[in-house]
This record gives C-alpha cells, sequence and structure tokens, in this order.
C-alpha cells in the first residue's frame, strides 16, 4: 500500500484477482452439474459404472483449469500494475477458460459414443488454441517494454516468450494433427498439459518473493 | 486501516467488494451453461456450427459484464467509505447486472429466428437502460455534495456526471428506435458499450493512486 | 495482524467472511437460472410480459437476501473472534440463506395459479422463521458473557437481543397468520424485512471505526 | 508481508485460499438446485413433505461440506507456503469436495427408493475415501521433513498423523460394511463426520496465534 503516485489507467489488483478466481472456482466446479443422476436404482451399480466418461470428463477438465490458474497466477505474480489493455486480455482469458468445460464433455462422448470425435478433436483444439493465444496476447502486453512487469523481471523476458510461442504452436499442431487421428491430438493437448502443470514460466523467472506469504 | 471513527452506518468496503466480485464472476459465467449439449454426434461438426448464436452470445454477454466491471471498480476506487444508501444501490445494480445474459440471449435467439426481434430489442434496451439508471442512482447518491467520495475527487463531479445522463439517454434513445429496427437499436447500444469499453469515467477524473497496487 | 495469542479454537476471520460472502454472492444469482427461456418467438412480447411473476420473484429474493447480507455484516463488523461455535452456527445461518429463493418462487407462483397460497405461506413463514433463528443464535452465542464481542461493545447487548427476540416472534407470528391469511402472512414478512433493511442492530451499537475502510 | 526471500516455487497463499473457498462456497449451494419445483399447486403441502429427502440431503451435504472446510482450514492455518506439490494436492482435494453432493444425493434417494441401498452406501464411501485420502496425501506431503509448516509446529506431527491414517481406515471400513449393512456405513460416516466436526487436527496443535484476526 505504498502510496506512489500510478498512471491514470491503474486498476486496483485485488479486485481483479478476486474476480479471477471467481470465475476459475465457478468454472472448474461447473461441469459437476452435468453428470445425470441414476434413473433406475434396482441397477445402481451398473448405471454409475456407466457413468464414468462423466466422471472421467470432471476430473480431466478440473486438471486442465488446475493448471490454467497455476500458470494465470503465475504471470500475475510478476505484473507490478494493471491497466486497461491487460484487463481486457485478461477478460479474453477468463472468456476461454469458462468454456473449456464444454468441448472437453464434447470431445469425452465423441469418444465413448465412437462417432465425431475428428470433429470434437478440432473443436478441442480451437478452444485449447484460443486459451493459448490469450495467455500469450497478455504476456506480450505485460512485457513489450517492460511495461507492466515489475523490476527484478528486467532482461529475462525472453525465455517465457518462447513457451508461450511454442504452447501456441503445439496447440495449433493439435488442431492440424486432429484431421489425421483424434486420439494424437489429445495426445498432443495432453503431453502439453503436463509441461505447463510444472509452472514453466516461473521456473525461468527470477523470484518476486516479497509477494507472497 | 487507519483508526479514524467513522460514522455509524459504514459498511466494510472490502466484503461489499468481496460480494460484488463474486455476483461479477458469476453472472460472467452463467451462460455457459445454456449451450445446448449436441445431439447426434455423427453430424457434430454441423451441430457444432449450428450453435454459434449461443457461442456469440456467450462472447457479446462476456464483454459487457466485463465493460460494467470496469466501471464499477472505476466507481469504487473513488468512494472514500460506503453507506446503507450505497450499498443499496449497489445492489440494485447488481441485480440489473445479473439479469443480463437472458435478454441478451432472448436478442440473440430472435434475431437468428428471424422472429420476435422487435420485442426482444425493447426487451434488451430496457435492461440496459436499469443497469443505467442504477449505475447513475450510485453516481449522484455517492457526488450529492461530496458526501462518499475521497477528498482528491473535489470539484470535477460535474465532467463524468454528465456521462451517467448521456449513457441513461442513449440506453432510453435504443428502446425508442427498436419501434423502427431492431438493428439499429442494437447499434447503440453496441456503440455506447463500446465506448463505457474505454473507461470513461476514470478518464475524467484524477487518479486516487494510494487505492491500488 | 497483532501477533496476540489467540485462543486455541480461534478460525480465521477473514476466511470465513470469504466463505460466507461466495455463498451469499451464489445465492442471490442463483434465481435468475429459474427464468424460462421463451418457446415461441412469434408471441415474444406476450411471452415475456407473461413471465412478470418469475422477474418479481427476482427482484424479491434479490432484495431479501440483500438485507440479511447486511444483517450479516453488521454482526461480523462487532465479532472480535471466531471459534468452532460460531463457525456452525454461522454455518447454520448460510445454511437458511441459500434456500430462500426455493420457498420465495413457490410462494410467487402459488400466489399467480391461485392454489395452494396457505401452504405456501406456511413454507415461507418456516424458512424466515429458521433464518431469523440461525441469526439468533449466533447472536445469543456471540454476546453471553460478551465471549466473542470486541471491547466497544459492553454494556449495550440488551438492546439489539431484543431485535432477535422480536424478529424470530414476528416470523413465527407469520406462520400462525398464514392459516388465516396467506396475504397478511406476506405482509408481516415484507414489513420486517424492510425494517431489517435499516440495519437496526447496527443503529443500536456504538461504531467499531477501526474496521471499516 | 515480510520481503524475504521465498523459494522459486512459492504459490500466492492468500489467492489459493480465495480459489478455495470460491469453491467450497459453490459445491455448497449447489444442490439446493436439485430440490424439484412444486408440480401440483393444489396438492402443495403433500408435494413439499414429499420432498423431505432432499431438504435432508441438502442439509447433510451442508454439514459434510462445511467440516470439510474447517479442517481444510486448519490444515492451512499451519502452513508457512505453498508450492507445486502442495497446490496440486489441494487441487485433488478440492475435486474431491466437489463431487460429494451427488453420492450423498444417490444414496438418499436409494434409502427413500428402498433400491440400489448397498451400490449407493459403497459409492458414497468410495467418494468420502478419496477425499480422506486427499486430506491425508496434503498433509503428508505438508509435514515430511517439515517442509511447508511453520516454526511452531515442531515436533508435535506424529499425533495429528494418526488422525489422518485413522480417518482413512474408518473410510475404507465403511465401504466393507456397506456390503453387508447399508445403514452401518452411512453411521460409521456419520459418527467420523461428527468426529471431524469438532476440529480435531487443531485441538492437538499449538495455535499459530498471528495468523488470525
Amino acid at each position: 500500500m505504498i502510496a506512489k503516485r500510478l498512471p491514470k489507467d491503474t486498476i486496483d489488483r485485488r479486485r481483479v484477482e478476486a474476480l479471477s478466481d471467481g470465475v476459475f472456482a465457478f468454472a472448474i466446479t461447473l461441469l459437476v452439474l452435468t453428470i445425470a443422476q441414476p434413473s433406475n436404482y434396482s441397477k445402481l451399480a451398473g448405471q454409475l459404472l456407466h457413468r464414468w466418461p462423466s466422471f472421467a470428463t470432471y476430473v480431466v477438465t478440473f486438471g486442465l483449469i488446475g493448471v490454467m490458474w497455476l500458470n494465470h497466477h503465475t504471470v500475475f505474480s510478476y505484473v507490478e500494475r494493471i491497466d486497461h489493455g491487460f484487463y481486457y486480455r485478461n477478460l479474453l482469458l477468463l472468456m476461454s477458460v469458462v468454456i473449456v468445460p464444454y468441448p472437453t464433455e464434447v470431445f469425452g462422448e465423441a469418444l465413448q459414443k465412437g462417432a465425431g470425435e475428428r470433429a470434437a478433436a478440432i473443436f478441442f483444439g480451437i478452444a485449447v488454441t484460443l486459451n493459448s493465444l490469450a495467455f500469450s496476447w497478455l504476456w506480450f502486453y505485460a512485457t513489450k517494454e517492460g511495461r507492466l512487469l515489475n523490476d527484478r523481471f528486467e532482461k529475462t523476458r525472453e525465455s517465457p516468450t518462447f513457451l508461450f510461442v511454442a504452447g501456441t504452436a503445439a496447440c495449433l499442431a493439435s488442431i492440424g494433427v486432429a484431421f489425421i487421428s483424434p486420439y494424437a491430438s489429445l495426445g498432443i493437448v495432453a503431453a502439453e498439459t503436463l509441461y505447463y502443470a510444472l509452472d514453466p514460466i516461473a521456473a525461468r523467472l527470477p523470484r518476486n518473493g516479497s509477494e507472497h506469504r
């Protein structure tokens, strides 16, 4: 709470984080609503087992959005101030996060039904590409001329920037591969998600110790 | 946390913001629930493309509520303290925000179906007018005799006040125009939203630097 | 953040407030989901007008929960620390808040349909009585021997305590009156809500100035 | 906000708590959506009474998740810093919390219908076991070599660790017992929940006074 004078278009970071965390929390739990109630209780065990794709989709989406939250947290931990450009790019990112459960569920359904896998894989690939683009756009905006990033960041920009470019390229590749093999496409996204689960952006940057408790 | 004595009806700003941000986060993500699941997976690509109005409504609503959040943030950043009158006007504002996805979706449906466009445009116009009235009421209440605004605000009230009056007038105009042309009515609201996306209230006021991190 | 030693069963106030605000935000916006989409767009205006009870219920519930939030805020602003007993009584209170939209909607439907008004009024009366009881229980627990309330509170306990007793009595009365006239029962609850909208607990207590910003 | 240098993989505790509280708040209120609206208002009283299992499930789930929140709060209050391992284990815990309303509702339905009680009891037992495992994994990770726990914790690890092991064993036992008697299985979980409602982890550890307000 240092009372230094900030540029005119500075937005309260705490409230943007609260909005973002609310959106993430909502998106991460939303899919549980789509698990259908059993209709026949005399065959309950079978009906519950039959719903495994819904449970699997629930777990995958939870993991996917959990990884996105972690990388969102990392980007925000290096941001010194939030201006309008950053706010709207973050809004776009949130928009691409909230939609994630939908293509995930469609993909799961298609794999189970054995129909429409290609379309589902392309749709899923588009969704993760949009997410990756939104992340990249946020990053490039924040780092251009060191605009919004804090002092310790300095000249280490190049390394994480490479991650954003490579990540988006992998997402685009998953769309192309989907035309040949939906499973291979899913594999690319899965591998990328596992990689981002390691929080690679933070690993390439110095730690801003005073931000955290 | 300066322990100065505040008037009796002062409400904890942090909790009002938490409530507001929760409501915004919920409202912004709610529409994703209305995108219907595909019913026929052998024609999946066609079915997903057919849902474009749902996706478009999702994007538009996200943008609309995102712009409202930004202006809400700006108004709050100038408020020195929150009293009961302000709290209830804020509650009214939140009520008008949460309802937004409903008329947005109805408008999108009407345009796609080619039926009921006029009624949908009027309904949409009423919704944004109510939102604009709630914003204005909050503003007039907070600024009257400088009641709740902080010291740096001073005599710059007139300029943003004009924005609230003009904004509400544009919303009312969109209702009138809807009787002639639903598309023109939509155009007015779109233009106004884009204008408010620039955070015009903040642009006309001095920055309260110590509030932000 | 004074590092004084607190009793063993002290719970982090900030997190209890965050949980409570999340629950309030969710409950306050939930009813918007129940407003049915129009089915016939060539008769859109009529269909939207026909939904007025849904809109009315939405507004009433928003107001009801908004008033509950305000009184919840007031009670919390006098609480020095949160222990397990207080936490569970608060949980019970939240439980009675989240359920509110359901009896409100049932009452609205019954009045519109002209059937089941008595049962609906009794059901509604039970819901608000449970809410009032939860509030009272929280209050008595916190004030007994001044257990959890801060220093400025002192000997002013009697005055708000009367409010909790009288409020619960009015709720109970609304159940009894419902057997004779559902409308009179609704009138009692409406009058009580309007009274509590004035934040009467805060009005009877000294202000704890340092808590607020 | 002490500006000491933290290890590279430290995550902002405040934001992890905000995400967690949002998820808890959402999960705790979600079940209210499943209480079906009355269909026949001329027999309203009977229809509402007929819904008692839905109301009972609502109350039980609220209590269950409320107890989980309290124990989550206790674990977090001893954690000095959050790293990636802790974050993902917490994510797994949240995943097991959000799913809770589903098996709870299935169990309630099965008991009421008098069909599928065994399968429902096993399903419910699996869900609480997963939750207990996630809690234990989080605890063992945080306490191993005192990695993430604060200084006052010291050598008191053994006592709460026993709780996690015993708690998980009781959950596993409830699965086994379900094959013989669903009611006995429910009794084990109920007894365990009541025990954890007493916040036994906090009772066995020294209080970290400076964390709370």
